[in-house]
């Protein structure tokens, strides 16, 4: 029995001079990539490379939106309301599709800050799903899974991908635990590919107190600027593979 | 007989808390709307805001794409290769598309700097013209009456609308008298009215030396910043229309 | 008997192309002007300029120094550590301070969000303190009259001068009542000037209920930016003239 | 017979989360430090932290001072009028100062594009020199040997440091040979020391074609941007102490 099962990894994330991540080496291991638009990272003329780049490895793309933040990365939640929120993402997931004008985007997720308030705040989630159905309602979004925000969008009907992280640790609540907590990351290759596995194979997570927890999901998501990322990558993807996993992206492991 | 033409004006170049341009009070008076796409002018929520209140006055909207230079309002040549123009542009097509998502654009319309830039260099106007094809290629181009970009266009197959301005005086090779030289530029609104009137009805536009010269105008272009520019669009509306011009937009004056 | 007060007001918000502000029209008013210094406002080209239109006036200058959010204009509170918002404001002081070469900056008067941030947060009012001190311990903070702000500033030996606000109404503890309560600010002239001169003359101040409370002022701050700003400040300056007031820059009327 | 010779390099050219340069490794090689000022590279946080690390290292600092362009890196030549050049000089100049409030800045050296224009403009040239004059007249200039900025700058009084570029050859007119023509910059790691010891110990340096041209040297340019840039810096920096020089900040080298 084969299983499908999603990679995603954050592309595009270099801007003018300044390079940032690993993309040559990890577009060939993950399924979708998630693409800066210019807001926390990224600029048109890395847009375009990257599409291409994903394009020529047969990685479906999606746009990385973000709080409009080049100096903090998009890792600070910066004061909107929600229309300014729904406004900023529209805008930038028009400027990325119109480098791939063949081809509609295959999801969307938030970046950052503005990924995490979207957990903690009904109307952030609801304003991302509205996006959504405005922009394009064939796109998935790739949201944490265990979340409202899963519920919410699938009760809007938004094609709703569930994505647990590897190498982060869940509080019993199914959250993440906060990465400030000692034991919300893992940093051990082993550590992750294992709790990778785990989540694959098994439905459960590691919690960071040591137990598991149950959690369903579509994708994982691979994490491209730590030192061993790639090495991190390629070991889970070919553990995963080993199983009889087949990896491949949202649009072909949910909507059949 | 009646005759058909176009009025154009740009549109949304506010910037969060700064406001310019009369955009509601020339709103009604024009058929076709530049919109700043944040790269010289603008923002997403002035988009929004714009393509909404252009939509609400039954005007058709375009992109007024810009080199990146909020600080020179997309006034200056910025050094860019040919494929960064061509990014650039890409990226703001898709933003302003974003916020229009059951209607394409009308047309693209290159601002300052980068409309200059296109008139006098081949290599430039090329690249607008096979963006506009890659992008959508039953956009309309909008382009200076006259120049060798309305050939290129042209000739690419682009559905290219000729723009005259009511308000500039021409060299006697066809091409706008550098706005430094005296004479350039018409101030006395009567003056204005004059050679919009006579570029619509005669197709001939005043000379810089102050004779006329032949020119063919799809769309004449109404300033919308100086202080009595409303007067002057109200002005030239109304006497288009005493001579039984009918004012519509770029996809009814050229596509019949 | 003759009294010393000082006026302030924003200035030099302009940027690149957008025009905000009456300045020209407010800067004979004002004895002490705040200068936007980039980041909320404000470019270098407009620095300069302003620097010699407020030097020409015979007005003192000051940093309006603000986060780094100019399509915020300043107006919201951007996460930030400490350190950052002690570099943010060393920054801002030294661009401004350079185009003044030949006098120290009167004043640093922090704007926006930042400013009603270190009104609310201990640590934030000590660490701009803070910034005074390693910069030129000589310059004076405009404070809010009232806050505990100015306690820390006092405590720590910076020349704190205490400026109230004609438009604003007070709550019972002496803070600004919230912009969004009704009647906190003041919109009719004749209840601004009525407010300004019993700040200055009786040194109490209009609460939002109506009744009055102790306050003592060393600046009163003008807001140039609604469309009777002018006449508002001609007035209040009037008034206190004619009541013998000398209106006088900061290191006039404190350091005496 | 011990000479004195100053080292210096581009630092803190990183921005937010964006690392650039291997600032940690090459301080301890140079003696004069050009750090951005946040309009091609830099932010207020790694511009206290570089200033506090060249400290550290007993590296004395000065304004690597730019055109406004974060997205070209300050390599694109940005339209400019004179002035506007001063004030975006001045500007900077003031933002670094305020990180070094017990010391004034040693030098400017104007970075990437705007240090080109300045080699070809004398307009510029001299811009550049005015603002040292009004700012801080002790402040170095470090120019570019054998350029006619250099001469500019001695008539009007300004501390002139010459600079060379160890990597790369000149023009039989001393100018720099462009980047783009094969030769024009050196590679090998043995090709650039041979040739930064011959223009410490000899006074020539590499012409494009071959052959050798007389040069003066205050400064040469360590480049930290390469793969090998400090065991390029290293092995130079020993091979000149190895012959009894001393490397010393412009301060000391020049002002005896």
């Amino acid at each position: 029995m084969s299983r499908i099962l999603d990679l995603n990894a954050d592309m595009g994330e270099s801007f003018g001079s300044y390079k940032m991540g690993n993309d040559e080496k990890l577009l060939p291991l993950i399924s979708s990539a998630n693409i800066a638009c210019g807001f926390h990272a990224g600029d048109p003329n890395w847009m375009k490379h990257t599409v291409e780049t994903a394009s020529k490895n047969m990685v479906e793309i999606g746009a990385h939106a973000s709080y409009f933040d080049l100096r903090g990365f998009g890792r600070r939640s910066i004061p909107s309301s929600i229309q300014e929120i729904k406004n900023d993402i529209t805008y930038q997931l028009g400027a990325l599709q119109a480098f791939s004008s063949s081809k509609p985007l295959q999801h969307l997720k938030p970046h950052g800050a503005l990924y995490n308030d979207a957990v903690e705040n009904t109307q952030i989630a609801v304003a991302i799903c509205e996006v959504i159905m405005e922009f394009n309602p064939e796109m998935f979004l790739l949201a944490l899974s265990g979340s409202k925000w899963v519920e919410i969008a699938a009760n809007m009907g938004i094609k709703v991908a569930r994505e647990s992280f590897a190498d982060r640790t869940l509080l019993e609540d199914g959250s993440l635990a906060p990465r400030s907590d000692p034991g919300a990351v893992l940093h051990e290759v082993d550590d992750v590919i294992q709790n990778g596995l785990r989540i694959a194979t098994e439905g459960r997570a590691l919690l960071k107190n040591g137990g598991t927890i149950e959690i369903e999901s579509d994708s994982i998501c691979i994490h491209g600027d730590t030192p061993n990322a790639v090495k991190m990558a390629e070991s889970l993807r070919n553990e995963l593979i080993s199983r009889e996993f087949l990896i491949q992206p949202l649009s072909k492991t949910i909507n059949t």
